[in-house]
């Protein structure tokens, strides 16, 4: 029977004891001055498994050991207490976080509520407050990147309104709204009489070649005003607003911390910067960056639930539901933001998260959608409204819409990357608000000319994706002879399509190289920017060109058997669902989402119906794509930013062991501390000829059994702190880390350091596997682990120093892992 | 930098090699014949990480040991040697498996296919192949679960018809395909003439009081007869057959062996055994064992592709998407099944599994849609037709009904173990037949009378979840009068109910409370039998009573201002909609799923618009059941039959450390083997005394530095195929785990066993926190981790100590932990 003994009194838990060797888990309270960076050549740092042992968190003017300090003050005996200590939890900029730690100093936490709750109904309510906080928190987060989002479409619309004219009655109008009792086509402009284009505000007519030219210029001028705008702005207050954010908020999950890359500044600017980068008519879209949106979202919401602010590892739940949450207004799809953040966005995604994320995704979708006053139900995007089958012969140009979209994706990562690459290389670099300002000129002027290309991507996405309907005229992609033909028994309706289809074929295809070009050249520029609709819109012309390819060529053969076997539908083919499909696989090629993708695409339709070619196309770009290129265009942009993230997808296949991969290598020695003959002369001198952020601890030179693991924070607070308030203690003092003290002790009083030692690190043998050691860091979330023989210590292997190995290993330069 | 010194030549990885030293991981070839259980007292067993090592594999006629046999054969050597290699990779019945051993198994073999791909195009092609087994794999476990699915559906609508009546014209039609085309509703019955009921076949009328005493007693004669051959079929042939299988699963799929619990007679038997019993009548479901069905045929086809059938952890990837394609072909709802398995069954779930479970449940899905010929688009169960906005008034009422649901699912938990429990440890438990048709006759007596009784569950659910349109008559839950009425400027029509809809309302309460009773007995008996349309029904019940309350709650006061503020609609409330509701906050409430369960409601009525409702209802469910009992059904009959389960979801919130966990406690020894100095009688007798599964090798018994780890199975036949087959080898052998051999050796030849010796076991220190040491179970898959202080070895923790330890700290008896 295993004894349990309770081993903490009542006391204990804020006090020490138990066991009488408890290691000591200690945080000091002076913020450090050195700012090393865990780039460098350090071994880890980080402190292991603390969780019965943090109780010793000493205020700044007690010294942070000796038995005589024993529970004196503790962590959680007093919320102000708690409040007065800085650094607690708090990692170093650029620094890995190291999971167990928190996630122990958590549930140590929430142990202390838990038995405080039966003291007073003040620290019931408490309690139950602490319990709730984490909902409470994903709500407010859910409504608050609801309305940021709201705010963003309003007035990303009306400012792409504002480059074509204005509405005079109201100007806050965009034109949908000014023109809502016209109810006119998206396609069709200037019918509405309300809405007033520039040349008519100048008193030219609505048509001719000088008010074209009018209403060219004015284009061209609002686009570069709105660009040089959000540029200065991402350039002066804010430079991590820039690009998608989604690259950085992976690597943010994967446990790594960048200081204010999640802050207010950011938000603010990225919102507001997003709105006009949009509205320039740059190709990029507001997706993506709604994410990085909603995370800065959750990130300012933690902060007021102590619970989450200030642990790391729990705060990382907040923004595992607001990334979802981020997905979710993005596309007004809550399931397929939840299924991203869990597949893409997320590393640590426990199934309490699952649940509330989705609530979060669920409540900002719902905000949203109660916000945006003239949206019909579905279409934050685009709604499908046909509900037409498919037939089985159609999955083969679904498939090789998949295989075009896996082509076009991965070549569309590589040109990008190779020209972010020149970018950062190369003096480009130095000016971006040039690069800017010119990639807008050139856009504006491009593009105004094409209707398909002036016009809003979403709303042409939405003119792709759409049915033809037999009234529709504006809408050349529509001009379609009808006419009935009988065939056997029955009387069909069969379409052939005009001059306004065949020119505008041509028209789609221009756009589409159009927008291929300036989309490789726009996604890394330094504004907020999102890849998902550009990526949609390719994959939409691609899909639409193909669909009337497949239309025609079951009017030009109707009698082929795989379209025979149907019953006859009047129209066979849906060209709008070849474009949906189409957009998926593109989407799915540049980011290789898979279940995430259809479910969102799903969403967007509105029908089960078509999940089985939207799943076709999504594992046929899939595969081609990870044949062609391993990365997705997220990751490849982490390796080209040297992000120290660990992927959890990526199987590591390599045969190499733990002795291979750890530090020191052979003609090093490896940096210990012992742990009772060492002087605190001796460890101020490792100290100082060493920057590793720790230390292991072992019980002689001779026999480097391994003890325990110390901190470098801890040790230089603790021996200054000793230094200055114990008495006794001099420069050769013995630095103790045991309970006992040695016989031969004639020297000065020794410093008793055991409450520092974490005595629990995590350690493997030299002939573990990396694969297993690999593992171990990912799903543990290990900053560090201690390398063992026979139980003598070998070395240590650092989170750097795996991903160095798995760089190395893959024939890439180990060097890049780093940040700059 | 890292030296990278390829440490395998081209021969290398099938042989032996690389730092000499390397640990050789050993299957024997010959069975074992003991059968312990590893639910006895038994330090762990299972040998991890091998993965450079497994090369060492050798056919029964040579050694398993000494250098001269380095590289001899190997594991992949040939694949005729690896199938004559019987037990590779298996494990005993009961025993857990080791995640991490059968994960590096599986990359060492990929190496080894990816390597000797080069070789030749035949090569290439298997190694094609052998990447493309998983997705053909789940391909085809999606297609026969959708074609069994089907036959299931088939039969069971068949033979519950059976028990009415019969089609002459072709009895092998169920009365819907009889009656189809004079398209009736499913609450009248008799209307068709094609369809006779059984007086009617006897020549009787079709209405009167004799007819109705003979159509009462066919009834319970043939649910009499369908139960008995059910229990029979499950008694005789397959006694694992019984319930929903899903408890068992979850533990399987957490790592544990049933054999025969996913077999073909198991398949065989549910399947026909399920179509009996539910048209026996009896108060079960079909959807929860299809989950079993479909996870049977994903074993039995992970048994066509060796990568899968020979590999435990690699076989539940497959067993994964399979349990996903069950739910999915159970209600028509692939992204929910998918969610479910993630969500509720699976443990171990990968991302790559993630994007296969959800292909596998769509295939099925698809499959079974295109088998079933009546069935129209969505209804695999039920499909809500209705597409009214909901009010923001009704979260009230619908937040009630989650509060009921998880009362009740609480309530039925309670009352469904208890009687279990007193079935476990009472005579009853040994006539699991005689029960059945007890339980049946009751159910066929007590439910005939009332028509929403006798009706299928599935049909009264339709009807319930439906709405009533203005010329429905036959149904009396319709019998609404209707009026116009001014209010305002705005005709609107009312309805007041008449008295079909009052007395309806008793009936339904009546019925609520039998099936909750019988449900209550019925769970748990030795038939297919599941819980997921019982509790919908009881749900569903509910809701429509609420719902109608509400109604005319609207209908007395139709000024309050919640009401008014909507845009006044004809009618308001749709009790439909409260019966959705009420279904998923029953469900919520036994089984205690969150997203899935909001997904698969969200798949089956077909629409994003009631999502919010059915959130707000399974929130409330899930937190009011978590209240009044922590587990859920599966959670609480996994307990109750003791099954090696360690909850992922759970945490451990408890201060101990592994020092007080592990083996053994203080007044006992340590059974270990010394590297160098133990005669091979010493390790003889060590295995007769004890019986422990593995064996830790430390230095010396002076130094117990811990060296690495030994299995029993190998440690026994290797030192058999010793002592028969090298010469020199006699009972005073020194049993050598070194490669350097001691130097005053004057005795016998030594035998070498390193190659045998897991050389990376993981380790824990013993001041490590449970807590750590927990999640290490979990994460990692471990089946046992050895204890350290200062390098040296302290004890053993297994899984079964972990999970003796969780049910102690939770006050619960440690003893219930084992498979009895």
């Amino acid at each position: 029977m295993i004894d349990i003994t309770p081993r903490s009194s009542p006391g204990d838990v804020i006090g020490g004891g138990g066991r009488g060797s408890s290691s000591g888990y200690h945080r000091e309270t002076a913020t450090e001055s050195d700012t090393e960076r865990d780039f460098g050549h350090s071994i880890g740092g980080g402190n292991h498994h603390n969780q019965r042992t943090m109780h010793h968190q000493h205020v700044p003017t007690h010294s942070a050991f000796g038995d005589p300090m024993d529970g004196a003050l503790s962590f959680y005996g007093s919320s102000d207490v708690q409040d007065d200590i800085p650094g607690i939890g708090q990692y170093e900029d650029f620094h890995t976080i190291d999971w167990q730690r928190d996630i122990a100093r958590d549930r140590m936490r929430h142990r202390y509520i838990v038995k405080k709750r039966q003291d007073s109904l003040w620290d019931l309510i408490k309690g139950s407050i602490d319990a709730g906080s984490g909902w409470l928190c994903v709500l407010l987060v859910g409504i608050a990147a609801g309305c940021v989002a709201g705010m963003v479409d309003i007035g990303a619309s009306w400012m792409s309104d504002l480059k074509h004219g204005i509405c005079p009655p109201a100007f806050w109008f965009n034109r949908e709204q000014c023109c809502y009792p016209a109810k006119q086509s998206v396609f069709e402009e200037g019918n509405c009489s309300t809405w007033k284009t520039w040349p008519e505000i100048f008193g030219l007519d609505r048509n001719g070649t000088g008010p074209y030219i009018v209403a060219y210029i004015w284009y061209v001028l609002w686009a570069l005003l709105f660009a040089s705008l959000s540029a200065s702005l991402v350039r002066m207050f804010a430079p991590y607003a820039c690009g998608s954010g989604i690259p950085e908020i992976k690597t943010i999950l994967s446990g790594f911390i960048i200081r204010g890359y999640l802050g207010k500044w950011t938000l603010l600017i990225k919102s507001v910067g997003l709105m006009l980068s949009v509205s320039a008519g740059l190709t990029l879209g507001k997706e993506g960056p709604m994410v990085h949106i909603a995370s800065c979202i959750g990130n300012i919401f933690s902060h007021v639930f102590p619970k989450y602010g200030r642990n790391e590892a729990k705060k990382r739940e907040i923004l595992s539901a607001a990334a979802a949450a981020g997905v979710s207004v993005a596309f007004g799809a809550p399931i397929g933001g939840v299924l991203f953040s869990l597949e893409e966005v997320s590393y640590y995604f426990p199934l309490k998260t699952l649940w509330r994320s989705f609530f979060c995704a669920l409540i900002a979708a719902f905000v949203l959608r109660s916000l945006t006053p003239f949206g019909n139900e579905h279409s934050v995007l685009f709604f499908v409204e046909y509900n037409k089958p498919w037939i089985f012969f159609e999955l083969i140009p679904f498939v090789f819409l998949g295989i075009m979209g896996g082509v076009i994706g991965t070549f569309f990562i590589k040109a990008n990357l190779w020209w972010c690459r020149y970018r950062k290389f190369s003096k480009l670099g130095q000016y971006p608000v040039m690069e800017v300002l010119f990639v807008t000129l050139v856009t504006g002027i491009i593009c105004y000319p094409n209707p398909f290309t002036r016009m809003n991507m979403n709303e042409l996405i939405f003119l792709l994706v759409s049915k033809c309907s037999p009234g529709d005229v504006t809408n050349p992609l529509c001009e379609y002879k009808r006419m009935n033909i009988t065939m056997g028994n029955s009387i069909i309706e069969v379409t052939e399509p005009g001059p306004g289809v065949y020119s505008s074929i041509w028209l789609l295809m221009l756009t589409f190289i159009l927008k291929l070009a300036l989309t490789i050249f726009t996604f890394g520029m330094k504004v907020p920017a999102g890849l998902f609709i550009p990526s949609l819109l390719l994959g939409a012309i691609m899909g639409r060109i193909v669909g009337i390819g497949v239309e025609q060529f079951a009017y030009s053969y109707p009698n082929i058997w795989f379209f025979t076997g149907e019953c006859a539908d009047s129209n066979l083919i849906t060209p709008g669902l070849y474009a949906v499909v189409g957009a998926a696989a593109v989407l799915g090629g540049v980011t290789r989402m898979t279940v995430s993708l259809v479910v969102i695409m799903f969403e967007l339709t509105g029908g089960v119906r078509y999940i089985v070619p939207l799943m076709a196309a999504a594992m046929a770009s899939k595969w081609v794509g990870d044949a062609l290129g391993r990365q997705g265009i997220y990751d490849a942009h982490i390796a080209l930013n040297g992000y120290p993230f660990l992927d959890s997808k990526e199987e590591f296949a390599h045969t190499t062991l733990a002795a291979d991969v750890m530090q020191p290598k052979r003609n090093e020695t490896l940096n210990v501390i012992t742990q009772d003959s060492m002087t605190v002369d001796d460890v101020e001198n490792l100290l100082k000829e060493t920057e590793h952020n720790g230390y292991p601890v072992v019980v002689s030179r001779e026999n480097q059994y391994l003890v325990g693991f110390v901190l470098r924070r801890d040790l230089n607070l603790a021996i200054g702190n000793g230094k200055r308030l114990i008495e006794g203690i001099s420069s050769s003092s013995i630095v103790l880390f045991t309970s006992t003290q040695p016989i031969q002790n004639l020297g000065p009083q020794p410093l008793k350091l055991k409450k520092i030692l974490d005595m629990a690190p995590i350690t493997v043998t030299d002939q573990t596997p990396m694969e297993t050691v690999v593992d171990m860091f990912r799903k543990l979330g290990l900053r560090q682990t201690l390398v063992t023989h026979n139980g003598r210590l070998l070395g240590v292997i650092t989170k750097k120093d795996v991903l160095r190995h798995v760089k190395q290993m893959d024939n890439e330069d180990p060097n890049t892992v780093l940040f700059n």
